[in-house]
């Protein structure tokens, strides 16, 4: 795969899935700064690639894709046999199970995992006021989906099996700002298994790097 | 593919977009049955195979899936040669486009239209109460991700190209009750495009089977 374009900033959850996902798979790329205070994701240029006006997009040649998880399944069909070959499974079984549990990220544990991040971490950065009542509802409903996780992660290295794959991937966004920029992290650290698991899928190089990537203000 | 198991009743909107795949891919299938008012949905055996205690769940022979859109990809996978051949696209970039689309649907349409559908067509039936914020705030989101469908509409004949795939198919299940159940059917039927569109994959006669499978009360 040539160098390929990943269109919005690194701070921004759903690009750096898409980054850990390209550093996983040993795709060169290219960032394309979308700055989002000046209205450059509602631009008519960027909405032809981007219609939700979202970042972030992706561009492959001729090809342009949006929405990260579906760009992080391309990428990983496109250069199966690259980087991290087993990142989406090497048959189809493994494939559908590592599939639902990125469902599972995107259905049940991102929509609360989100609202809290939005919450705790880039309100503050922004200046907006806080929701209480959105910071509790979303606590009580990630507890939740933290009880399966810590019984799934008590039978299984990893969500999907025994190899670490797009299913781990999906979930490291997220959760990096809750245990880095919240007094949430207890919730995942403070779980022998869900403990466990993110000290392993967040230790890795492609990670890291991510995070470097990461420019944000200094911890408060 | 021999005949699968499905749990959980048609009249899920989840469970709905399984069976719309299985049909459009004329795969043989046994409804089981999950009685959530009876809480068979939390029990041991159940969570076995969706640990979540939602519906649907999925088996095919020693497969069990969960999670209703990674279900619809596997069908469509293993069942590539079978019945409605291009579902999910025969080859990576059509995929991809089609799996963007899908994205598209589980993470902007599903929230609004499924709140929608809870709230006006669900919690009458379950002698619920509605909550008024909750509607205004999802019709609103809900407009502005159809704004963005009519755009593409207005360019293409399906979402993801000149054929009906598992994106469009992902949409039936929120968008007949929303049509039929509740007074807010216009937002679609009264668009051109999407008006257009939703007329067109609605009579297609794999719909028409899970619409059919779907018992209700009478229309108020």
């Amino acid at each position: 795969m040539a160098s390929v374009k990943v269109y919005g900033p690194p701070l921004s959850t759903a690009v750096s899935r898409v980054l850990a996902c390209l550093f996983e798979k040993e795709v060169e790329f290219q960032i394309i700064n979308v700055e989002m205070a000046k209205g450059q994701h509602k631009t008519t240029d960027y909405l032809k690639i981007q219609p939700f006006g979202q970042v972030p997009a992706f561009q492959d040649g001729e090809v342009t894709l949006f929405e990260s998880r579906a760009i992080c399944r391309y990428v990983s069909e496109k250069c199966a046999k690259q980087g991290n070959k087993g990142l989406f499974g090497l048959d189809m079984i493994t494939k559908a199970s590592i599939d639902q549990w990125v469902e599972a990220e995107g259905q049940s544990f991102n929509p609360p995992s989100s609202a809290l991040v939005f919450q705790l971490a880039f309100a503050p950065m922004m200046n907006l006021k806080q929701d209480p009542n959105v910071i509790k509802q979303s606590e009580e409903k990630l507890v939740k989906v933290l009880d399966v996780y810590e019984r799934r992660l008590g039978e299984s290295r990893f969500l999907a099996g025994d190899e670490f794959s797009l299913a781990d991937l999906s979930h490291l966004p997220n959760t990096q700002y809750l245990v880095d920029r919240t007094d949430k992290g207890g919730l995942f650290t403070e779980r022998k298994n869900v403990g466990r698991w993110w000290d392993e899928i967040s230790s890795r190089d492609s990670w890291k790097k991510v995070v470097d990537m990461q420019t944000l203000p200094p911890k408060s």
